[in-house]
C-alpha cells in the first residue's frame, strides 16, 4: 500500500519588485525572482541548505532525498513540513536513514545551475540503470512539447532568471511544470512529484530550459526517463553518460529545429513533417 | 615577500566533436564543451571534486581555496600540480589548513551554475566587507566593456554551453577572461589569478554572462570588487546582499542598454552619451 507522506502546503511570494535605473537614468520597477534558503532537517538532524525560488518546497525536499538516494521509496517518508518563518523543512522518516553521516560525506561540486552538489556515488549507480528499450518519440510530439513550453505561463516571463523543467507523457501532454532559481531544484521537484503521484519515467519526456550537463543526464536516468530535451546545449560528460545509457538527448529545441545527439534510433521522423519543413525552407 | 606557489601548466582539450542529427534527419558534426572532474587534494587529503571545462585548472584550484576561505593568503600555498591523467590536482600548503574537517562540514547548495556548493559561513563574513567608497563607473567604460565581451574569442562561440567571466580595470581594459561549464568555476579562477598576480578588486569591474545570484554577489564582495555586470538578470538575494554592501549590480547589459539595480550612485552618467542615445531612439 502506497503510504503518502503528510505534506505541508507552504506558500511564498515568487517574485519581488525592485527599482532600477536604465541607460538614460530613468527609474522604473521590475520584478525579480525570489531566492531563499530552505534548510532540510531529516529526523531533527540538519542535512543541507538549498537555495530556492520557493514554489514547490515539499516536492523539492522529497525529490532531493530521492535523487540523492537518501531514501529508497516514498513510503519511507512519514511527513514533510515546510515552515517559511524559519526557512526550513522538517522531514520525518518512518525508520530513519541508515548511515546518513557516511552517505553525505563525499562532496562532488557539479556543473549545473542550482543544486550543484551531489553526494558521492551517483555515477556508480548509473551503470545499473536500464531505460525502457522500446520507448520512441515522434517528431510531431517533440514539436507539440516545444510549443507547450513556448506558451506556458511562467515566472521566467514575469521576472527572468529562473530555469524551468517539465515532464510530458508519451503523447506530449504536460504533466508537470516547475521553475526554480537553480534548474537542479526544478528537476528534483519533478522527481518528488513523480514519486508522490506514483508516476514512472519509462515512456516520459523530460524538458529543461537549462543545459544538459552530466548531472542532469544522471538525474533523468535515475528517474528512468529515456528522453531529455533542452532548448540549450550539452557538455561532453552529459553526452557520454547519455550514450552509455542509450538515452535520447535532444538539444537546441526551438521552433521546428532540434539536434539529436544520442539515442537517435528512438526518434521517429515523420516524413510529412519533414516534407512540409523542406517546402518552408 | 610574495612567495608565488609552484604551478603546473596542465593542458587539456576544451571542445569535443560529436555527430548530431537535425530535424530533417541530416547528420553533421558539432563541437561541445568538455566537462571533466578535477579532484582537489590538499596536503594529500581529498577535499572536493569540481566538474570543469579544464581551461585554467591551477587558477581554479587557487581561487576555490580562496573563495571557500580555506587559505587566507596565496603565500600559504607552496604548490598546485594538476595531473589530467588522474583528473586531480595536488595542493601542498606551507603550514597545513587548520580545522579542515570542521570548516568543510557545513553544506549549502546554492543557486548558481557550476560550483554550486559553498562551505558554510560565507554570509557570516559578508558584513565585515567594506568596498571602496569612492569607486565610480563611467557609462562609456561600461559600454566599452560590453563591446569587448561581444567581440571576445570564446569557447562559447565555438561550442556553446559555457559561462564566461571577466575582470576589467577601472578604465575598461580587459585583465582576465575565463570560461567554464559552471560560472562559479569561472569566477573562482579569476579570484585565483587575482591572488597570484597581486591584483586588488578595489576599483575593478567584474562581468559575468550568468545570473547575479547571491553567491556570485558574495564572491564578488570577497574579492573586494564594487561593480558586477551581467548580460543576464538577478535574484532577490543577490539584490539584497549587493544593497547591503553598497555594491553596484548592473544587469541586462546588451548593446547600449542596461539596468542598474543597486549602488546607483556609483554609476556616472555621461550626458553626451545619453543625448546620443536619445537621438537614436
Amino acid at each position: 500500500m502506497n503510504q503518502r507522506p503528510l505534506l505541508s502546503n507552504a506558500d511564498a511570494n515568487l517574485t519581488h519588485d525592485v527599482e532600477v535605473m536604465d541607460e538614460r537614468g530613468r527609474l522604473s520597477t521590475i520584478a525579480i525572482p525570489c531566492e531563499r534558503p530552505l534548510t532540510v532537517y531529516v529526523d531533527k538532524r540538519e542535512l543541507v541548505t538549498l537555495m530556492t525560488l520557493g514554489g514547490a518546497p515539499e516536492m523539492l525536499t522529497v525529490g532531493y532525498l530521492r535523487n540523492q538516494r537518501l531514501v529508497r521509496s516514498v513510503e519511507e517518508i512519514a511527513s514533510v513540513q515546510v515552515d517559511w518563518s524559519v526557512d526550513s523543512v522538517a522531514v520525518i522518516t518512518r525508520n530513519g536513514i541508515a548511515d546518513v553521516e557516511a552517505r553525505t560525506a563525499k562532496k562532488v561540486v557539479t556543473t549545473g545551475c542550482g543544486q550543484g552538489s551531489v553526494f558521492g556515488g551517483l555515477m556508480d549507480e548509473v551503470d545499473s540503470i536500464v531505460l525502457s528499450a522500446d520507448a520512441r518519440l515522434r517528431q510531431s510530439v517533440l514539436y507539440r512539447i516545444v510549443d507547450i513550453i513556448r506558451t506556458q505561463q511562467s515566472i521566467y516571463k514575469q521576472a527572468g532568471s529562473v530555469h524551468g523543467c517539465a515532464l510530458f507523457s508519451a503523447d506530449g501532454g504536460l504533466l508537470y511544470f516547475i521553475e526554480d532559481v537553480g534548474r537542479h531544484n526544478a528537476v528534483d521537484a519533478i522527481a518528488g512529484k513523480m514519486w508522490l503521484d506514483g508516476i514512472e519515467g519509462d515512456d516520459k519526456i523530460f524538458y529543461t530550459t537549462g543545459r544538459l550537463t552530466s548531472e542532469m543526464v544522471i538525474k533523468g536516468a535515475q528517474m528512468g526517463i529515456p528522453f531529455l530535451l533542452s532548448r540549450s546545449g550539452t557538455t561532453q560528460m552529459g553526452h557520454m553518460v547519455a550514450e552509455r545509457l542509450d538515452m535520447s538527448l535532444i538539444a537546441r529545441c526551438t521552433g521546428k529545429h532540434f539536434l539529436c545527439l544520442t539515442g537517435k534510433h528512438r526518434l521517429l521522423y515523420e516524413s510529412g513533417l519533414m516534407e512540409e519543413r523542406l517546402r518552408l525552407v
